[in-house]
């Protein structure tokens, strides 16, 4: 038998004192007093319920700072502990979740203390905004009633009133929102905006929301779990496959498109872009099904991929190569090959699939180990990497999706590597026999610059890793022969190496990689606004394709730019739906004219 | 902060005494002596864990007589309290949540007991079977992995492996069940069997998956609440409408059956049924997209909708009347019907949803009353009714769906309606003015024979009542003009009464409701068949239109009939949801060998 007990565990009067001293600062506008109640090494990181930025705040300066621009209007208070929500202490170590209120909407957290008493210091912080008042979602106590009861001769149905705004939204309604990509990025965003109830249409090349999935090859599955995956507001049931198949995600994409009521054009391709910074509008043409369209959103998002516009390597000989060549994004798939002589150039995730797919249709393959790749077993990776907050375990312990979201949002980046560099090395210690067998083939392999492992390769650069589902082995017991070296040229038949090596080929496949996102901008838009936008992804590690300076945050993802009105948004199923959301109020408000102002808008260091 | 206390409150120490001397009973054989461990006053109600049937047992020499026939192979045991749920008693009655297990499964259950300990008695008991042992639903820990790792030649892809089963289900390869109709009822069993891996075809006479829905009138909102409507495995999201229009209802039911991955053949009808008791095979002709296929069956499934066919009545005059005259089946929307004289003969559900449509389309309108009807207003149906276990306030406090059916299961039919009468006290308490306007119209109204209210007459006889969602206003205020009496014959332009009232008319609706469901057999199979089956639907109260005697359960629903392999399953969405777990076992069973052995197959007391 469960009883609540009295309620002053040592734990959450810690908690208590440090947030009513905090509370007590703030209040009282004293953005010093709040400062000093960080330890020495500390972190706030907000979520757009200070800052209206996605923004790090390093050390008790840095946090000053943000506090003197910002309270005057944030005007925080009601800070409580969450219900149900019991803090605790272990390592020196006191974590607590927290709900707060600012001038315009509701917040949510999590505070980790260090020390004792009146002396306990926050060393992390974490405020996010979840709702903004008197544009709460429609769920749950607040969900729409469906029937209109009683009589009512101008009764306009549900279906009359989606087939009517279907036809009207584009051509006689302007959407504030245009996004650009409808797969799991831009619809999460659109459900949440559908929410919102900020008008929104999304528009895809694709014939059908979810064929971004179906066109790849066919034995793609994610590589990422299902518990990692889910979208906002409908979960996949508890029979979903643990690795989703490509085609079954895509229909699932396809049916949420619908169940949430998106305006998702689909065959619909966005030709051109300007911005009027004096109506504060977009023009957007788009052709869909093939006639032109003029849109004008007040709000234009790129869902288009994180991993940018492919790189194209421009390789001397390639103009008369007469075999099949392409980049990896558009690879059709092995059925072609079987029996052919394929060379798959690059050694991260697309070269291995490509290579485990063309040798499982009984092509001879070679790949072409050009750098260092990191490695790590899918089964080890979900695990030990993912294993606390996204499993079947983690959810029999209590463990949400949300809460999962938020504990990881919870680690600053500046020490999340110091977090994850002892994962890879258990991951390294339990897969020992196999990087063994793996560098005994030749195989040129890594853990990062600083040992940190694929989650901080993927946060730095999104790329130079695999998550090995099998094919590894293949290269590690030669079925899928390895070369180590740079490509010189290509003859008629072969690729031909640096050191001389020829290797003859049907068929190449360049897995050379993807530019950033901000070249989809310079197509759209212009070069100029790409370079006013800057690179896009990173966090200005100075590792390798990680320039710094230091950043704190992802470059330009899914908060405020240099380019007014313009927003990226994406990233992997957890990505896309964890910061759809911080999105989706950040358009809201710039939506119904609440103020935004945002503190520390990035600068631009790098265009590329 | 909560802890876990000394686990012995005296309500666990009551039950636990009980469940440890129930045990020793079933276990030593003794079913007399587990039989006096019950009340004078008891009933056990089984849903296929004892009986492999949907039974209830009540009193001691019934409980005595079912375990003695079904002791020896149901081998019970493991009589636990469920984890996390603590027994608690109230005004004499100690509840409590039961798992156990059988040769053969697992079982759960609700045990509430009368008196004090050792001389405590079960006054109800309900054991339920949830899985069957070796055949668990790949969920949660065991869902599938969805990728197969490791490089594999003969892979077969997700979607390679559902179009090849899509390609034979059917042709090559025969399935074990065939589901015919695929509305609610048809996809929830659908979903089952396919977690069950029992190879089910579904078909379907409308080209689309929700088709049943998105064919009605078009201001159709389903009559009952959110909470109420689940269907297994995805649960509509937390900003679903309370009341869902027909066209979203729909969508998500065809959204359902692609996600579920169910073999639906949609433009399919069945055109005739014979089963073969020597191979145990069913013989049934479909025409499918106009092509005929044969299928063979083991387990046919009607799942056409509880109402049955169509009673088109046989006035004198109806061959002569010039205008559009349709049951209310086929009536097509109001449409065509604006500034036009409408009659509508009925005075339930369908007549006062096709009254209030006409009415909003500006038609004229008059509703025959030809006996009484009673009504409910649905916002005090749904506070009063279903709030306690299926609302916003019941989730909030804890109340899944799954718990809140096994509530409602475990109170036996026949004392269901003490349980009933007060809740419709209340409402004709809170509604007061509402029926006074009512009966000032003229309006004939009932609160059913015992007064017991709308969820009685709908468990007796599926009719006579009408949940208000407004055109009972229409009627109480003139709008919709209400006569009442009996229908003597038709003339060319008008509808005649036996007092000799005239109405003239350009459409005639004939509200006049459904037949049973073995109608559907009839036409399918053979009039012979329909008449071995009996009567679908209805306890057996002796109340209007639910002759006896006692049947005790549903004649026919959800168990098996006295039709070898012929099985009947729907209901409203909160029934086609928590019976389908129920059919589905029994046919899972069936289809791999699991001896079933039928305790007190019912009688047919009643063909229509």
């Amino acid at each position: 038998m469960t009883a609540t007990l009295d309620q002053s565990s040592p734990a959450r009067t810690l908690v208590e004192g440090w947030l009513q001293r905090f509370d007590q600062a703030l209040t009282a506008g004293d953005a010093r007093a709040a400062a000093d109640l960080f330890a020495d090494d500390c972190y706030w990181r907000d979520l757009i319920s200070f800052t209206w930025n996605i923004k790090t705040m390093e050390g008790r300066d840095a946090i000053a700072a943000m506090l003197e621009a910002t309270l005057d209007h944030v005007r925080p208070g009601n800070w409580t502990i969450t219900e149900g929500e019991e803090p605790a202490g272990a390592d020196g170590v006191t974590e607590a979740w927290i709900e707060f209120e600012t001038a315009v909407g509701r917040g949510r957290g999590q505070l980790r203390l260090k020390g004792d008493g009146d002396d306990a210091r926050a060393w992390t912080l974490l405020t996010t905004l979840y709702e903004l008042k008197g544009h709460e979602e429609p769920a749950r106590g607040r969900r729409p009633m469906g029937a209109e009861h009683g009589a009512n001769r101008e009764r306009e149905t549900w279906a009359e009133k989606r087939d009517r705004e279907a036809r009207e939204l584009g051509y006689a309604k302007q959407p504030d929102v245009l996004i650009i990509g409808g797969g799991q990025g831009g619809v999460a965003l659109g459900a949440r905006l559908r929410q919102l109830g900020v008008p929104t249409i999304i528009v895809d090349k694709h014939p059908r929301p979810g064929d971004q999935w179906r066109n790849r090859y066919k034995s793609l599955c994610l590589h990422d779990p299902v518990w990692y995956d889910h979208l906002p507001y409908i979960k996949f049931p508890e029979n979903w496959p643990v690795f989703a198949p490509k085609d079954k995600i895509a229909d699932w994409l396809e049916s949420y498109a619908r169940i949430m009521e998106l305006n998702y054009w689909s065959s619909t391709e966005a030709k051109s872009a300007t911005y009027d910074e004096a109506t504060g509008e977009w023009t957007v043409t788009v052709e869909r099904e093939g006639q032109p369209v003029v849109l004008r959103p007040k709000q234009l998002v790129f869902a288009t991929g994180m991993s940018g516009k492919a790189n194209l390597p421009n390789f001397p000989g390639m103009d008369t190569f007469r075999g099949d060549q392409h980049h990896s994004s558009a690879h059709p798939g092995p059925d072609a090959y079987q029996g052919k002589k394929c060379v798959v150039v690059g050694s991260n995730n697309s070269a291995f699939d490509i290579c485990g797919a063309l040798w499982e249709n009984g092509a001879d393959v070679t790949m072409v180990q050009r750098s260092s790749t990191h490695i790590v077993r899918s089964d080890s990776l979900m695990e030990i990497g993912l294993g606390a907050l996204y499993s079947e375990e983690a959810v029999a312990s209590g463990m949400t999706t949300e809460k999962a979201d938020l504990t990881f949002a919870s680690l600053p980046y500046r020490i999340l590597h110091e977090f994850q560099i002892p994962a890879y090395e258990a991951m390294a210690e339990r897969d020992r026999d196999f990087y063994l067998r793996l560098e005994k083939s030749g195989f040129l392999h890594d853990w990062g610059d600083d040992g940190s492992g694929l989650f901080m390769k993927y946060l730095r650069r999104g790329s130079g890793y695999y998550i090995d589902v099998g094919a590894a082995d293949l290269v590690a017991n030669g079925d899928v022969k390895l070369v180590r070296g740079q490509v010189d040229h290509l003859t008629e038949n072969s690729v031909v190496l640096e050191d001389g090596t020829e290797l003859e080929a049907d068929l190449v496949v360049y897995a050379t990689g993807y530019g950033s996102m901000n070249g989809w901008v310079a197509d759209l838009i212009s070069p100029e606004a790409a370079d006013q936008l800057g690179k896009v992804w990173g966090l200005g590690s100075d590792t390798t394709k990680d320039p710094g300076p230091w950043e704190g945050e992802q470059r330009n993802m899914w908060k405020p730019t240099q380019v007014p009105a313009l927003w990226m948004h994406g990233g992997n199923l957890h990505q896309s739906r964890h910061y759809s959301l911080y999105l989706a109020l950040q358009l809201k408000a710039r939506s119904v004219g609440i103020p935004t102002p945002v503190y520390g808008l990035q600068e631009v260091h790098h265009t590329k």
